[in-house]
């Protein structure tokens, strides 16, 4: 089976998980749980829950193993985007063809169904506790805590956020400041986008019973897909506008060896797993290739 | 040892636990972990806090035990407030006399900042983990996202924000909606102040090892006082400019009238706890008898 024939097959078992587990929009307050499903429902491509699926297959257990890490990680996904495009943020009126949240329901609202949907994502996992095997939930819920926190997505928010103000960003650097730009550029993608990438993965896995040497190697598998991917998204579509981009900084020739190098790196991560762990490598190839 | 000086002896071991778990300003994101701190240290009372440790100590152990929950609660009902103060939700500059987080940090860093703050309120739960009573902490943590969730918290914080433009909350409603009304902002204050509250009691006793009967009297005792405290609150200075009050639908004597009955409905709930839950009792007349 091919990853797009993979991923339309279990991409409604993520749907479903997640209309079960948020509360109906006709559910008091009602603004705030439609606001809530807004970006969810429809979602977009279900590649961070598709990730935590093929993380658990990767450790030699069935994807649903993985099920409340996927759900998880995209309920922290859509919170960080509800946030970004607020009017304070990034002032964004539209996000997949349809009205940002603040535009729909109002900024209050907005802020709020972020705030529910970072705790749903908790509650979500809290409610995986297995007594059989209880530290898989208990390390689950602190790798999500921690790639949410202020070391990680958030973290990587605010120094993107400031980013386009600092010294750094200016245009016609010499060369020696193009890679200072690079590596300060990359820094702020780990944070940002990566750290929640790899959290789907390990998270996945870690539901699913991976030992500590695997999780290592999950790990750093999904960070070095999660930078390529957002190299390869810089690539498609938003990098021309955005100063903190490797697009920006490197060129495009440079920027899309670099995504191959991190693939090319991240596929190595995982060489050892065998063939549970090659759905692992058809969505990091599908990721990081879209473009070409 | 009087209440005072329990909290006295007490609150230290919070903020030095506080202090210990979020990041130190001076690690980057400077701007963002600052902006965490700000509202933290120096904080407010610790109510949450010391209604967690003694919690633990109600079912007969020793306060620390139920620390991480104190510290997770706080970092909570802090978030809470640094989003509650934002521009397009109370647009508050100040808070216990000082500028508040985004009057200080400005705006995106504010949002963030309450963002990293819920996300750390889970990594604490999640690192106090205890792999001999596993599903303690499991289960404090579903407690706490529940309450920091759609259907308590911040249910209750929309709800409050849409009230004063709700037909019930015109002035000179006659006292059948004056009922209607009192019930409609008891249902506001029960999941906006009052579930927090009562989590903070029932994951500390969690933590120390409570049975599921005890957990459901504290529960019920954390809402009650929880409701009592907000009236309380209401009455010492909020309550005039705020149309969501009971201060405001009832008038001041019946306010303290239902604010002492809820309190006596709290104590009668853990009456059987006997002489452990003394300082829980002593913590729930301190906080709803501050004004008299």
């Amino acid at each position: 089976m091919d990853v797009q024939a993979w991923l339309a097959e279990r991409t409604p078992l993520v749907d479903r998980a997640l209309e079960a587990l948020v509360p109906k929009a006709d559910e008091e307050p009602v603004a705030l749980h439609a606001a809530m499903r807004h970006l969810l429902f429809p979602g977009g491509k279900r590649f961070r829950p598709a990730l935590a699926l093929a993380g658990a297959e990767a450790v030699g257990a069935s994807p649903e193993d993985g099920l409340p890490a996927a759900v998880a990680v995209e309920l922290v996904h859509t919170y960080s985007l509800v946030h970004d495009d607020l009017p304070c943020m990034d002032d964004d009126d539209e996000r997949r063809g349809r009205p940002t949240v603040h535009v729909a329901f109002g900024e209050p609202v907005a802020v709020l169904a972020g705030d529910a949907l970072l705790a749903a994502a908790f509650e979500v996992l809290a409610a995986a506790f297995d007594p059989i095997h209880p530290e898989r939930s208990a390390l689950a819920l602190r790798d999500l805590a921690h790639a949410a926190g202020s070391h990680a997505l958030v973290g990587g928010q605010v120094d993107d956020l400031g980013f386009a103000g600092s010294p750094a960003a200016s245009a016609g650097s010499p060369p020696a400041e193009g890679a200072a730009l690079a590596r300060q550029i990359e820094s702020i993608h780990e944070r940002k986008t990566a750290a929640l990438i790899a959290a789907a993965v390990v998270c996945g896995a870690r539901l699913a019973g991976a030992d500590d040497e695997t999780l290592l190697r999950l790990g750093a598998f999904g960070r070095e897909v999660g930078l390529a991917f957002q190299i390869a998204d810089d690539l498609l579509d938003a990098g021309e506008d955005d100063p903190c981009t490797l697009l920006r900084a490197l060129g495009p020739d440079a920027a899309r060896a670099r995504a191959d190098a991190l693939l090319a790196g991240a596929l190595a991560r995982i060489e050892g797993l065998g063939e549970p762990a090659e759905r692992l490598r058809e969505l990091a190839r599908f990721a990081v290739r879209r473009e070409q």
